[in-house]
């Protein structure tokens, strides 16, 4: 009765940690919690604001599945003032959250068995969703101690005749890294296809991060309102497309998901028009990196060897083999021990069994509090 | 560049109708919507209501995979009491919109090639999210001159190794037929798993609809809250799973959706307690069956053959060979010359060249007007 397919699907290993994390703050427990992947600041009050608008007009139907207009057209002229690109908002498609953008990229591209080359860590879902377009995930492995900077040689070493594309994500998830302007300039150039996963831009400290699409048309650029937004729980992405791919991605998107939410894309609009051209977005980008340079500071203190700050989303990926070579059995001790969630690294990672995500998607007096803890417990 | 897959898909007829309905409004002209698959009333104030509640309050992240546990609670309690069957609300799984909820489930029994049974006529994407499935479609032809009944028998003739699973729907789209109790039951005896789409449950005039879940367990069952509660614009909705099936649905939901809305989530909560438990949802069942009569009773009265009136949903599919054997140039024709939409029986049925789709999801005074119109030009 099972599939082959969700039979050799991978858990999410620091599920497992958040259920514990959830029991013991039922018991009573204080938990810092650095193993989320959300921000946790509320989202802004003017795209709330303009749900209950749209909700209170009876804006609550269907939309065209392309999305609506609108806000197609803030999101290419957002992608013009941020990267200078023009890009028509025809080749716009509105999604539900970035993550059904992947599934739909890799739906319109991949035939069964087609490759994808990915960096090795990555964000968890990325084989996962490939598997489900029946491609294959080709992962080139990325190093803590160049500061997980993609090599484009490493790249053409493995391109065969199965690959159709190559996946790049920067921002990072785990690592924070961001990919150099010349290393995405690079990659464009090598006849792949590429998905880039941009849904950590904006969410960058002291340097700049490229869109693909300064660089190629050849690629499809999927990005979304959760993380700079805070808006997680409202479920909208986008993606951006070469114009010849707009009428297949539709089709599916009519079959599969029929349109994003109606008055969570006018909020969207919001977002982009109201929030993103205020001086509400630095604000905020200024308070993560004051929590990045907060955890990077904490850690090194307590002995991770953090070879090089990583400059973007909200994470930082570290070894954690000077305390065990067993970081899935090292994030439980941690939470049992001192009530600190991490995400262990094999989550993100087949080399990651003695690595550790910390997320400071959280307040300073949190992430000290936490790399208190931890310096108390690792000794 | 582009996927067998997608370059498949079929495209769905009834949107070059909308699209050209529309350029036709925008020239001022008065159209009549019979060409729509969704409510025209607003969402509940209630409803609404509640989704500010929880917007204000800040309840904008995501949610547990699964969906809210209140939530969840709430779906199971309804279909106890709709139904009498016990569900543990441990198996009910919310999802974003039915859609996804279909495309779960397929991805969680389907392997490459195995099939699945549906009829013909049958929901327009079916095929397409099975073949995203890799899954194969195996139509079982129903017919108007018994009121689309499925016959048994003629299942079983169609079963064949590769056979994995039956799809239902009922009420139907775009028949409206509602399926018989002892079909219904005697479906559910076949060996065959169940995929029961009960999406439209709740609008059915004069009858009873049974779940699956009232014969057998070895079926998914999916619902929603687009219909029944008009909140297309929402996505929200819902499967019950067989216990075993639940994490494996999990997983498959944490790496392609992760979680549903978060305070959509909570304004269904209000949908079931606060509207389906009121009078308010007899008063709107009540209207769509006085829309639905004027329908049968229009279209009879200008020379469409209804053999067996529809019970269900809010649709009425009948044969239209008497003006033309290409029911998408009559759907045009119709279009033009007297500015009605309706949807062409081909995006519903290998045989539905000579079919069209009326929806009477519009107002009373439209349904005449639209028939008035449809009688001067027909004949």
């Amino acid at each position: 009765m099972i599939s082959d397919l969700v039979k050799n699907i991978e858990p999410f290993y620091v599920m497992d940690i958040l259920e514990r994390a959830k029991q013991l703050e039922n018991q009573g427990r204080d938990i810092i919690h650095f193993e989320v992947g959300e921000p946790d600041f509320n989202t802004p009050e003017e795209i709330c604001s303009a749900a209950v608008k749209w909700i209170e007009k009876g804006y609550t139907k269907y939309t065209s599945s392309l999305g609506i207009n609108e806000l197609r057209q803030s999101i290419a002229e957002d992608y013009s003032n941020t990267y200078g690109v023009e890009v028509g908002y025809e080749r716009v498609i509105v999604t539900i959250g970035s993550s059904s953008a992947l599934l739909l990229a890799m739906l319109t591209i991949l035939n069964p068995g087609d490759e994808i080359l990915i960096t090795d860590p990555h964000y968890a879902c990325y084989p996962q969703i490939i598997s489900v377009a029946r491609g294959v995930t080709k992962k080139i492995p990325v190093c803590e101690s160049d500061g997980y900077k993609i090599d484009p040689a490493e790249v053409r070493k493995n391109i065969g005749k199965k690959t159709k594309a190559i996946l790049v994500n920067s921002p990072a998830n785990p690592t924070g890294a961001v990919i150099d302007t010349d290393v995405l300039c690079e990659l464009s150039e090598m006849g792949l296809f590429v998905i880039s996963d941009e849904i950590y831009h904006g969410l960058v400290y002291g340097t700049r991060v490229n869109s693909i699409l300064e660089f190629t048309d050849k690629a499809i650029a999927i990005n979304g309102f959760a993380k700079l937004y805070s808006m997680t729980g409202w479920r909208l992405g986008y993606m951006i497309v070469p114009q010849e791919l707009v009428r297949y991605v539709q089709k599916l998107q009519q079959n599969l998901f029929i349109s994003a939410g109606s008055f969570v894309q006018k909020a969207g609009i919001d977002a982009i028009e109201k929030v993103k051209k205020s001086a509400k977005i630095k604000t905020i980008v200024a308070e993560f990196d004051k929590r990045r340079e907060e955890m990077i500071k904490g850690l090194s203190s307590i002995g991770f060897n953090i070879v090089v700050e990583p400059k973007g989303a909200f994470y930082v990926f570290v070894n954690s083999s000077r305390w065990s070579q067993d970081s899935w059995r090292l994030a439980f001790d941690i939470l049992e021990n001192c009530h600190v969630g991490v995400t262990p690294g094999i989550d993100f990672s087949d080399r990651g069994k003695d690595y550790l995500r910390f997320s400071y998607a959280t307040s300073i007096d949190s992430i000290r509090e936490g790399v208190r803890r931890l310096g108390e417990f690792l000794g």
